[in-house]
């Protein structure tokens, strides 16, 4: 695979590059973003993806929310990759802000049109972590998952489903049980059909519950704001809690009183995530 | 004056809000960003003002800088005005992207069709800083301004041409003599005519070297990216440098290898610049 420099920008004593390459689970040009802190220059750092909401692209994270400070006092390397194919001109992609072109929801869709393109979980785990970290010198041996609201589902769903491939995950304002809002359902029935009996094993609460012991044993850390106008209807963080609690799971689900949805909620936590996923990813070091 | 709430974030136990207001100077409706930090609460604290750069708006700086972070730690709101009129429909005034609209440079444009609305040294200094200060609590005699760019030039130049408003300034990348570039014969040809007499009175170079002693004697912070594009021809951060070492003024120029004109870079140095106006702002406290 040949990823293109589209740029690069020095940040906090390393780069902020922005990436293109043709995607092989895709079948489309994909773009990302890639934070790599000074201590890459010296060998193999840590990877932390980070997987954007609906509405977002690669840029999002990079631009707002301030991690790459941390990533580069913690040594970490920062993956960041879009949020759906671009470009398929499916029926209907960009009807919906919420569906479609930018919500991908990271699994690979079933039902036509979607299931030609909309393969983001095997882009994810089968292409672009590995064969970034082979390219970048990056340790995909310690890597990390995290992500907000879209991206909150995606990190927490794909960490259950891909048991030993990530050390540490946390997310904010996460879609967490996908299963019981209007935006899962409109997402699964879209691209996994109305056989509701395939949407679980995408749902994060159902997920956890199914797990026989605790897969993060250090504990998993979620943030959520109580002003998150998408709280009630959208988000449900009880029901993860509940499954966590009834596996054993550690969980540190904090609910921030005056805080919303977007990016100025989440670049006032970042440095708790950043410091959560070192302590997994630089243990033993 | 009224001001209009647009919206408001939680953001570093302070909050993030945007305003819009109808303006007097300008004429016509203005939009600022305005931080408060949680300090705000206990009452008044210092205000610090920054100018963005050609393109940008009142959004800029407070999505993509990661600012609040600490404003929030040191007690000081940031106060993030527009980059120029808006909704003028002059001739023109949408054809360039360094001239017209988000192209202000911070000054009254004297020349028709834009001395009607593009009064934004008036805006500022006599309607924004002090009403926005009245009406949000802020301590208008512990002021800062900093700025990136065409708003580095606005922050040098508006805290020279009025000793004793503000007690700290910085810039990033500054239009440092903008008599010498093609982005400042452009906007001031254009804004106050083909007499280059007038011109000297808005060059933070030429001011500087018209003082008699240090206006600001605990210092001048400039950070400056040595890969940006715009340093040869655009910025002369060197005049300033010689303007202020024949005065006497201490400045810290600092250049850095391998950083570019854009917020990667602001943000890389951000935390430096609110200490450099928190000395000054909160000092004797």
């Amino acid at each position: 695979m040949s990823f293109e420099l589209i740029s690069a920008h020095g940040c906090f004593g390393g780069e902020q590059r922005f990436y293109k390459h043709d995607s092989r689970e895709i079948g489309l040009p994909m773009r990302f973003g890639l934070y790599l802190p000074p201590q890459a220059a010296q060998g193999p750092v840590p990877v932390l993806t980070y997987l954007a909401g609906l509405t977002c692209n690669e840029e999002t994270f990079a631009i707002k929310a301030g991690a790459q400070r941390f990533a580069a006092q913690h040594g970490i390397a920062l993956l960041m990759p879009d949020t759906s194919p671009r470009g398929a001109n499916a029926p209907g992609e960009a009807d919906a802000w919420d569906f479609g072109v930018a919500a991908g929801f990271y699994l690979d869709a079933t039902q036509a049109p979607w299931a030609k393109h909309w393969r983001m979980e095997s882009y994810l785990m089968a292409e672009l972590l590995p064969e970034a970290a082979a390219a970048f010198g990056l340790d995909a041996q310690r890597a990390g998952l995290f992500g907000h609201s879209m991206g909150g589902h995606g990190a927490l769903t794909l960490a259950l489903r891909h048991p030993g491939r990530f050390r540490s995950v946390s997310a904010f304002a996460p879609i967490a049980a996908p299963t019981r809002c209007p935006w899962g359902h409109k997402a699964f029935s879209g691209y996994l059909g109305d056989d509701r009996s395939t949407w679980e094993a995408h749902d994060a609460s159902a997920l956890m519950a199914q797990q026989k012991q605790a897969l993060f044993p250090q504990g998993i850390l979620v943030d959520q704001g109580l002003a998150d106008k998408f709280l009630a209807e959208q988000l449900h963080p009880e029901a993860f809690e509940a499954a966590c609690q009834a596996v054993g799971q550690p969980l540190t689900l904090r609910r921030h009183a005056g805080y919303d949805h977007g990016y100025y909620f989440i670049t006032s936590f970042i440095a708790d995530h950043l410091a959560h996923h070192a302590a997994a990813l630089n243990a033993g070091r």
